[in-house]
């Protein structure tokens, strides 16, 4: 089977894309949308997101066969309870988030009779909004689908074709473990991120106009994610709590590590470490998940 | 006053790149190099990094009105004491190195007879050795200098222009200042990226193949730096010690805050930091320090 039309409900940076993404690469397959802000769905109209968007978000998901739900995780049970009223009893409802126990629960009790099949496209950038999608975002990236114990194979299937159609790889796995290995992958980098510019940006020693100026030193590298969007990350910590503390427990165990080495002057444990480090990054960019140039290909003239 | 000749010693990303850049930028100025490193000799001899490469390190800086070491921090005594014998008495040198403090004192050790400005251009990538470098790295980038007291005006003065004639922007700072300010803006990014990179690469939950194949969500940012050359990076944290400790154990305060925040599910909390942060990403764009492209401009297609 392949889903015929498609919901998509928030119309910012990841649903904006697979709005576009579908009209390129999925050219059979109807779009609609719908965004809780009225602005969001005028520009949506705009750049033409998706084939049509609704002002009811139960008017936009009738006669979708797939919803996907692209809003901040803390949001997901209301907008189900909205979505409710229009939804055909047979269609798959799915979303984008990225704390997948958390949405399955959430789902699974606000639409108890409605097959969830959560899915989280490992893609972004750190802008926001319905400008900042477009059509080539998932190409290359993984898609991770965490199937709840019994969710019928052949709408699985339907929905890694899908994701599979919109240039995206695939991988199924279990929702907690999907959750730990997103802690590691992406949540505690952002907040790792999010937590230095934030220390950078109080000192009394070292003033702000500097932090911004000597930024290509390293700092800017971890100004881009730290520009996420702020209520998306908030609903991630707050419904991934538990991977998260775990995570950032075994990181602030090294970091102590760390700083004993540099007050005691041991070079050998520092040389050490950098010195596996580079094998990652050598490994990130085989698999083609990384710009191969250097400086991620920024330009420098 | 110019620079009629400039010796290099050391020829990686750095003392390679400033040898392009001098030709190109400066051409009325002769280049001499050294490396350490036999092979390193070789191939800065085939990429011409410099007009010409010698194998005794006090021959290449005969006659030379600057000599700038671009050498790990740790090997400045040494390479000092290596150069010595073939320094002109009223020559400049100076240096590249992250840690103004401790080179500032090595170098006035070393070479006590002679005229010491330490410099620091703050430009890099993640790739090291001689083929990494390019005459445009300096470009729009700062370049801070630390004269220490009583530093002759005149040769202050040169320096400030054969930096600007590269490209770069320049500033002067006391060196415990510009320890403090590189300690927040490049030392400790490293240090937390050498760590989550090392952390994550150890996990028993997670496997090293996953957190590769799913990087995308924001940790392979992260790696960039952490690939960076180990033995510069041993020795930045051996020579600011006290800088980088003291910075560092701010940013551990604030990731106590964020944890318990995390922990006692204070939405506000994290909602008020990751709104503050964006604010230094648009700072640092417009002013040029990066690029203002989403995702550093990295292609997805």
């Amino acid at each position: 089977m392949n889903f015929k039309k498609v919901a998509i409900i928030g119309l910012g940076l990841i649903g904006g894309s697979i709005g576009l993404a579908v009209r390129k690469e999925l050219p059979d397959c109807v779009t609609s949308g719908f965004d809780a802000d009225a602005k969001v769905r005028e520009r949506a109209r705009e750049l033409q997101l998706a084939d049509d968007i609704h002002d009811d978000p139960a008017e936009a998901v009738k006669g979708a066969d797939l919803v996907i739900l692209c809003v901040p995780v803390g949001a997901m049970a209301s907008v189900a309870a909205a979505i409710a009223p229009g939804l055909s009893p047979d269609c798959v409802i799915s979303d984008v988030g990225s704390s997948k126990r958390s949405i399955t629960d959430a789902l699974t009790k606000a639409l108890p009779d409605h097959t969830i099949i959560p899915a989280h496209p490992v893609a972004g950038t750190e802008h926001s909004g319905p400008d900042a999608g477009f059509a080539s975002l998932f190409h290359q990236r993984w898609c991770i689908i965490t199937p709840p114990q019994g969710a019928p194979e052949d709408k699985v299937h339907a929905l890694v074709d899908f994701w599979e159609g919109l240039g995206a790889m695939v991988e199924t796995m279990d929702a907690d473990h999907h959750d730990r290995v997103l802690a590691v992958t992406s949540h505690i980098p952002h907040l790792i991120a999010y937590t230095i510019v934030g220390t950078a940006s109080d000192l009394e020693e070292v003033t702000r106009s500097e932090v911004i100026k000597y930024s290509a030193g390293g700092f800017r590298d971890f100004t881009r994610i730290a520009a996420s969007d702020p209520t998306m990350w908030r609903d991630v910590f707050l419904n991934n709590k538990d991977a998260v503390l775990e995570m950032l427990d075994a990181f602030l165990t090294d970091l102590a590590l760390m700083r004993e080495a540099i007050k005691a002057g041991d070079g050998e444990m520092m040389h050490d470490t950098f010195s596996r480090t580079r094998a990652i990054r050598r490994s990130i960019v085989a698999l083609g998940q990384d710009d191969p140039r250097p400086d991620f290909g920024r330009e420098h003239d």
